[in-house]
């Protein structure tokens, strides 16, 4: 891949905290992902990221239709040229914010998701020309009911509104203790998604995500499934790494150790830098006690057959701490750094942030 | 207090998810602190908050004197002319860092924390005029051991640096079920801060945090502290909330409903938008069920011995979310909305945000 010309440096030459992304890792993920589900088949959901350098990349391998989760990733998308098919897959209200949708329309394809008659009449006064009827498939979140789907899918049409197909996210199927229960999970759901599909009319059934990609791309045929929305297989997290996936964990914090003790040490990566709602991050041969603001309280862990505790990592000690929940992680920072080993390659800007 | 000429607005109006901060309740907290610590006895913490604009305000109140948690806040305060006396109240060892806070020395007062021959170290390196000596006195994160501050002080005298005196944070004893335990466990760290400031020097004795600030304001006699560090009380959160302490909860996020169900509804705040690692945020006369990255589930609640559960909110309602821990929420917020009621005053940014 191509680089900027920015001479390479050390990780130890970065100010912490510091979002590292391993690009042997990364293009990893990307291949094996491209590889079982090519082209259309995915179509990659950048909330995960956030940056559109990394979903340049991602177009790189095949992948030119994009979902997005907020209406600040579909400017960002559309404005970096990345806008063959961006799809938000989120109900949006803001008359404010789907006017700018809307104006983008001549440089960008744009669809977005509907579950109700107000999201429908608000993406008709807008003058939004595409969406897909977002369907609950079991998740209680958003998507109207399977059975509902005709009906709007009509009032949208009468109002001037192409109706490109239904999505649904079993995000409730992600991560399941059995693979057989997941699979017959997710093929019922998309029994229910394939119905609302044939009421809905157009030809979109998109679905799915980095839990249960594989399982999906087994089985396009008899599912109907047309595209799979996984984000999180780019970069990856220690929830999703217990899985059993095909991808490398790609994703990691830098930070310094600014305090050592006889019993812990401390870096300065702290839940402002973390998403926690998956709970504490990971540090590889070491003990995560508990994080702070800008603080990681951490230490070695006794090895089995080991009369001690190994020292803790004296003061500017460099660690890497692997975030539980890579998507609201990359929220909270600006940029990336994109490093093979300890080397640094280029910083990538983390340009999708906010609402 | 003043505002600007912006013309007054209904929260209705506001793109969400939206900070708000209800100016009563602000006011009322600050007057509530500033009354039990007046002036120089309370340094107001700014990473619980990340705005000068609110930092001014503090000012207002009566605090000149600033703790901060990052370079960036502490810069930020400077260029903002906050720069009365302004802590750096953690350990740092980035150079670029440190020469950038050196050479504000000439506009601002700067204080930092040392403590670790590193941490002392890397401040003479850089220039820095003036440091306390960071004291663990019972939490598992940063300080030097209480014996060793004396060496410390000498170590940073030794090297040109003015060593103004110690700071602890008891931050393990911020919430407990038993205040006579907390007061005697606060005592107790607060023997040993000033047996190690004894033995550094100096004349500022710096600790505590908005859950025993009273606990400090009663007994300053004895206990010898200059200033309580408090930051939470400005704006405080859910967790705060069950202290009983005199504070008031300033802050919400608004949010609109974007999908509503029969059993539930979903509002487009998420854990990207609010501060997880204290749980789930909650929602007046309502259930939170779970949080996605750009939703939330809640439900209402059936009341006691009401027949059935109320009909939930219907799509484009407004619904204010009271987050667990008020720092890493404000700390993914570009700016906040001054609100009282449901008219809106005014729009802050906050400025303060990264590292």
């Amino acid at each position: 891949m191509t680089t900027s010309n920015r001479p390479a440096r050390n990780i130890g030459d970065l100010s912490t905290p510091a979002v590292l992304v391993d690009i042997d890792a990364l293009e990893h993920n990307l291949a094996t992902m491209s590889k079982r589900l090519p082209g259309a088949l995915l179509r990659p959901h950048i909330k995960a990221h956030k940056s559109t350098a990394l979903a340049e990349l991602q177009r790189r391998y095949g992948h030119r239709n994009f979902t997005c989760a907020t209406v600040r990733e579909m400017i960002g998308m559309a404005h970096a040229g990345l806008s063959d098919d961006l799809l938000l897959a989120n109900e949006v209200l803001d008359e404010e914010r789907l006017a700018a949708l809307s104006a983008l329309q001549d440089r960008a394809m744009i669809t977005i998701a509907v579950d109700s008659d107000a999201t429908v009449d608000a993406a008709a006064r807008a003058g939004i020309k595409h969406v897909l009827i977002d369907v609950n498939i079991g998740l209680a979140r958003c998507g109207c009911a399977p059975s509902d789907a005709g009906r709007l899918a009509q009032r949208a049409r009468a109002k001037g509104i192409i109706v490109r197909g239904v999505m649904g996210y079993e995000g409730h199927l992600m991560v399941a203790a059995d693979r057989a229960v997941q699979l017959s999970d997710t093929l019922a759901a998309m029994d229910t998604l394939w119905a609302a599909g044939e009421a809905a009319g157009g030809d979109v059934i998109s679905a799915g995500g980095t839990g249960n990609y594989d399982l999906h791309a087994s089985h396009l045929a008899t599912t109907g499934v047309t595209e799979v929305q996984a984000g999180s297989y780019v970069l990856m997290d220690t929830y999703y790494s217990t899985l059993g996936l095909p991808f490398r964990q790609a994703l990691s914090i830098l930070g310094t150790v600014v305090s050592s003790h006889d019993k812990w040490a401390v870096a300065d990566v702290g839940l402002k830098s973390l998403g926690m709602d998956h709970g504490d991050p990971k540090i590889a041969d070491h003990k995560v006690w508990f994080c702070s603001d800008e603080h990681i309280t951490f230490a070695t862990e006794k090895s089995a057959g080991a009369a001690s505790r190994a020292p803790q990592p004296g003061v500017g000690s460099r660690v890497r701490i692997v975030p539980s929940h890579v998507d609201p992680t990359m929220a909270m920072h600006e940029y990336l750094w994109l490093v093979r080993g300890d080397e640094v390659l280029d910083r990538w800007p983390i340009d999708l942030r906010g609402w």
